[in-house]
């Protein structure tokens, strides 16, 4: 047999082996906790970021502040200044979402005493972990302020947010975040910048269950009216699914998958099947942003950040606007330009998953399953939906901006190094 | 000047204030309550039913039994045998909804103490009302069931739901249906047979009012449940906003602008603006069903009844399949076909709505306001989502039918024999 052609449908068959395990994962979200209580790895002193692994002189700007205003928050420091001396001493251990069966949102920072999602992939045991999304508003440690206000709204969402939710959604014995999507999608949402529906759905969900808590009513209203205000909310649950789902899938000998998609404000790394834990970086994407004022431009953006890209690992985001008409006029497109950017989605993936499914296009599967084969051969790399964020701190704007090519094929080199010997 | 361009210019003007008068129109929730407290001309031995007027001898098998159901509701009659006697004795006064400012979903039987929905079109000062939907159950006095099981649904509809909701729009100082609509139709909602997106904007709202209510904690959970599995629950606030929309742009003279479509199961009623209250009717249609169960087919099904085509006189449901590809899958369409379907309601349409766009044809607005000339021009009658009731009582399917051409072209010589002298 030619050889060739041998390899060819080892990595097609590695490469559907894969995907099928993505895709037959069950995530569950089971309830939340903190962060130092669940999370893999996790020390009082710890502090983890969004993408690839990255040194604090490297790290950009809003990534540095909310380092910072994470020491502070843990008491690490009684100021910034001090915690700036702290992380300079090296006292502090900055490590990747990723390297924690976590993900964060932006700059990714998440803490010891921080509240997290907690996944569970019910069909392969794996658990993942995401704080909560902070809010729609200008400022979050997510967008890299660091404020008074900023960490007090972390406090509020470690001491009611998160214990609240905790109790709603262990009432309820979980929420199935694979059927939310399903549903989501099937309501505008792209599951990764717009995430109304899915929001809602869990709203719903949780309403019933919350109010026969002994949790004050108080209490109760301030959450609601912070998931009435937050329709990007599912978002953290939708990336911490996504975190679960992939894990299983590490490690399929001659799989050519994609299993993470993530940035840090400096680089975008990207991690393949059969790769394991290599990371294969290019620079991060400049953002094509959508401003929310007037007085913000690209002058003033950050680059492409945070681990949300996992949307787009298992299919949604910026692979299915189709999904998502509204969301593509939000970006200055169409209808026409979001059923074209779905198409090309279709040419780097690999299957199509079979109950993900997008009414503009007649109930065809989502595009399933990143190729770095495909990537490479038609040019075509993942377009990422994202946030931007404002290179001194803040949310800015809403954009897309482009995978770096240089990842997928330093990834392939490697893959193809590795297979022939 | 030609008095034939004249005639032409002067409809097309009132056409034009007819819309105006109806899209300016703002539909607030602003309660429920018993419909003998507020409904005009309510008294306790009256049954408000669907569509145009219609006596008991030739009313469809599924009103006639929604029709007893509520005699006995209302204590005017020990059991089913005595109710009909009742009837049948002229001691109960059976009258359309529409002539009481209210609108009834399929049967759209409404007996005094039953509780409605409360809709003020703050603009123009006038209130619409409307059961609210009892749900997706097979069972319901609106698909014809009247045994105990649909009555004791009623009753807690009465004593616990609408109070409970009554309490929760009132704390929050009423609830926008206008922005709701908008909202939905870009989450795949086309607002008549598909309610899910608006059903869950108005949980997420009510449920941060509700918790700080008094209302006992248990009460409030069924509430939840219900509107938890009720993804269709908010299309009786949608009619009862369409009601309050359309009744301002009654006797704008020379208008040929529909302000009502309705069915009573065995007719099919529309109402002219011009031509204020008069009546002009055509065959109820046979529904083109999706059936939930193959034990259903079109041999037990009812014809197309209910006041719910409300919807389509303010341009969704039927007029925007455009808007939810989910449900035109669900009637076994494509997207395409859809599309078309939207295409063909703007040929009968006076305008677009400004503020209710649609996401799949560009944010171009709904096609809004139904002008009679054109219908018997274009030979296009109005689509209307409906389900289908089993001839016997119950709902066996969702689906769609055809406003009978009959009633437009009755309704045009009218117009004609009016202005002409």
């Amino acid at each position: 047999m030619n050889p060739a052609v041998d390899l060819r449908e080892k990595v097609n068959e590695a490469n559907l082996k894969t995907v099928e395990i993505m895709m037959s994962g069950t995530p569950i979200w089971i309830g939340d906790s903190p962060a130092i209580e669940v999370v893999p790895g996790m020390t009082k002193n710890t502090i983890l970021h969004a993408g690839p692994p990255i040194e604090w002189e490297r790290m950009c700007n809003p990534m540095r502040q909310a380092v910072l205003g994470a020491v502070v928050f843990e008491g690490l420091a009684k100021d910034l200044d001090e915690a700036k001396e702290a992380v300079e001493a090296g006292e502090i251990i900055l490590s990747p979402c990723h390297h924690h069966q976590a993900v964060g949102g932006m700059t990714g920072i998440t803490s010891a005493s921080m509240p997290v999602h907690i996944v569970k992939n019910e069909k392969y045991g794996n658990l993942a972990y995401c704080l909560p999304h902070e809010g729609s508003s200008f400022k979050a440690l997510g967008w890299g302020t660091n404020d008074q206000e900023t960490l007090d709204h972390i406090r509020w969402m470690r001491d009611e947010l998160s214990p609240v939710l905790d109790q709603g959604v262990k009432a309820l014995g979980g929420i199935n975040i694979n059927d939310i999507i399903s549903r989501a999608i099937q309501m505008g949402d792209e599951a990764h910048s717009r995430c109304t529906a899915g929001t809602l759905l869990i709203t719903r969900k949780l309403a019933s269950a919350l109010v026969l808590t002994d949790t004050p009513r108080d209490m109760l209203a301030r959450v609601f009216e912070f998931l009435q205000r937050t329709d990007i909310f599912a978002l953290h649950l939708f990336m911490a699914a996504g975190r679960a789902m992939v894990e299983p899938a590490k490690n399929i000998k001659y799989s050519t998958v994609v299993t993470t998609l993530c940035r840090n404000g400096v680089e975008f790394g990207i991690r393949v099947s059969a790769l394991g834990d290599q990371w294969f970086v290019g620079p991060a994407g400049k953002i094509k942003t959508s401003y929310f004022s007037p007085q913000w431009n690209d002058d003033v953006a950050g680059r492409d950040i945070g681990d949300s890209s996992i949307m787009e690992v298992i299919g949604l985001g910026g692979l299915i606007h189709a999904a998502a008409p509204a969301h593509e006029h939000v970006l200055k497109g169409t209808f026409q330009s979001a059923i074209q950017k779905t198409e090309e989605a279709y040419t780097i993936s690999v299957t199509e998953h079979p109950s993900w499914l997008l009414p503009t296009l007649d109930f065809r599967g989502v595009p399933f399953g990143i190729d770095i084969r495909k990537v490479v051969q038609t040019g075509n790399t993942p377009l990422i939906d994202t946030a931007t964020p404002h290179i001194n701190g803040g949310f800015i704007g809403s954009g897309e901006a482009r995978a770096p090519m240089e990842a997928f094929e330093a990834a392939l080199r490697a893959f193809g190094a590795m297979i022939s010997g």
